[in-house]
């Protein structure tokens, strides 16, 4: 594939908006269109999960194309559930290697926090497989149904757990974007209520607006994609060999990583997808950042921490910067390049390649993307 | 761009359809993998307008493929509302173009006749601008407002409009995939009931059910994409320059001819969108197809039937075919491909390039695909 650069890179600050999702989208948009010194794009790929449920509009790449000020310009969207925004930077990188277009803009955003808490769970949970929805199923009751396996089957502790909320709280009081501003202690987490046995509140990302925004395109930058790849499973989660890792992140990972030519031993950080606190332990071995097994450790010995040998979520992750869906996969890949760039602010860790995981549904669509920075 | 093939097309019959939307989706996708001769597609593409209103699931580009027996195989899903199917044919050349994979199934759907016609309407309308849907604009209310404008700005006539429903119901007559399997005559059109002044119920296409899929590869095939481009403007019709021509048609249109390095004369027959029978006269010119003006004398003097010089909706059009939203512009394209390998059963016509033009929403996003037989 030709070289695709990230040319610009821009968010908003994630957490309860008060603006309608046009102006958050825009707002990102427009951040990263000045972070890449253009004008206008020549295509818009627009990443939304479900405006039509959650803010009431369709048509929403022509909604947010004409909202954004550039009503003519050719736009799509693309959806993959939770990790709807990484799926259209994979669109987008398409199009720029297929020499369709020169400048894309990829943008993500989503407005849920006007709506009722449940209204939120119902319209989230028809990513859920139908039929187990129709017993009840929601995600955090399957994330619960995940982690109990996890604990049974390969010994993961409740403090292992906790300790990944612990960390990527404290990362988000170092960054400004995040939804969460403050640390929280283990003891916190692990005696916040009870959301889904085992998960507690401080276990669960929050329901967050918020939009993300990269320019692409085949003229050389700072930040080039080196790899991006995406994995499938079942929808239903009883039709799953094992709950216990992700099939999905593992085919993600393998064909992220044989784009960019090399291994997870090249990463020098990661943004990973912790809408649940366990999934960050499960998805450093799915990715083989970490051995099989050795997740809880190497997060208990501080090994994924900000001062790490390989800081994970160094925006907060899911769990403290934020979980805007469509836009988490976009704003996974803004914090990759800022701090590749060296604007991660009191944040900053060093490296030259970073690592986005997204999960879309309950990893039945997940995404990989490999960022370097140029040499 | 490299060149990218249909190896294989496929749909169901179209129209007021019992089984569930996964059902329709797989026949059509099976019946393209069959056509183009593979076991399973690299790559899955899913074109719906909006499943989570029209039938209640979300994340369904996983939905679909784990329904068709792909769940492993990775899967997005695009949308441009009722362009769905174009965009995602786009989508998908993009990918092959860029030898991200090499062979691609493009698959569209849409399922609402289970639903009463004021919820399919509101779900629709959700395409309009929220300032003009807020003063009850609908589909049928801004098309008959764009034919208002035509007949008294343009000159045309109502018997040049009655008589595109007139052709397109005689083509559907021909068509076994088509909703309606009657013709109707020109008084039958002009005595209908009124629907949204001037426009009456057998100018309107129907509410149908359907699925339509391709199968597209790198690898050469009897029929080729041999140009693919989108045109946008602002989603409000308000903000038009002008409502009786679409300008998101022409620069399409622009953009297709560009990439196939011809222009219209080239054309041989065309599947158009004519979601509302004025909109074939519109189209008819805004492509290029037909001088300016010409487009409702060239109707009623046949140049457009079946045996004219420019065959238009062989298959019968959204008017007679059906218009099973994100599935239109996917059909369009199988009738294309039928046609140009001599499977146009009772409605064959003959010549070697073909055009299939798209709507989304009230022509906010439009898509012109040209397709080439192997010489």
């Amino acid at each position: 594939m030709p070289n695709v650069w990230i040319a610009g890179a821009g968010m908003t600050r994630v957490g309860r908006r008060s603006e309608p999702l046009g102006d958050l989208m825009a707002d990102a948009a427009h951040a990263a269109l000045a972070a890449a010194g253009r004008e206008r794009p020549d295509f818009i790929i627009v990443a939304t999960m479900n405006p039509e449920e959650f803010v009431g509009d369709g048509n929403f790449a022509s909604n947010i194309a004409t909202y954004m000020g550039f009503a003519e310009t050719p736009a799509l969207r693309v959806e993959t559930a939770t990790s709807s925004g990484a799926a259209a930077l994979y669109a987008g990188v398409a199009q720029v290697a297929a020499s369709l277009h020169r400048t894309v803009l990829v943008v993500g955003g989503e407005k849920m926090t006007h709506l009722p808490t449940p209204r939120v769970s119902e319209i989230i949970g028809r990513s859920i497989d139908p039929y187990e929805r129709a017993y009840g199923a929601t995600m955090p009751a399957l994330a619960g149904l995940v982690t109990r396996a996890l604990m049974a089957r390969r010994g993961v502790g409740v403090r292992e757990i906790a300790q990944v909320a612990v960390k990527n709280h404290a990362n988000a009081a170092r960054n400004p974007y995040a939804h969460f501003q403050k640390p929280v202690t283990l003891d916190e987490v692990m005696e916040s209520r009870m959301v889904a046995d085992p998960l507690r509140l401080l276990h669960c990302c929050p329901i967050s607006d918020g939009a993300a925004a990269v320019v692409l395109t085949a003229e050389r930058s700072a930040v080039r994609v080196a790899g991006i790849g995406q994995g499938a499973d079942a929808l239903a989660v009883r039709h799953r060999a094992d709950v216990t890792h992700f099939r999905a992140t593992r085919d993600a990972a393998r064909a992220a990583f044989a784009m960019a030519g090399f291994g997870p031993a090249r990463v020098d950080f990661a943004e990973i997808h912790d809408a649940f606190a366990p999934f960050e332990l499960i998805s450093l071995e799915d990715l083989g950042l970490v051995p099989p097994g050795k997740a809880g450790r190497a997060t208990l010995d501080g090994e994924t921490a900000l001062d790490g040998r390989l800081p994970v979520n160094p925006s907060g992750g899911l769990k403290g910067r934020g979980h805007p869906l469509a836009a988490t996969g976009l704003a996974q890949v803004v914090e990759c390049v800022w701090q590749l760039t060296g604007r991660g602010g009191e944040r900053q860790v060093s490296g030259k390649v970073a690592l986005a995981h997204s999960i879309g549904g309950l990893a039945t669509n997940n995404w990989v993307t490999i960022v370097e920075a140029e040499r």
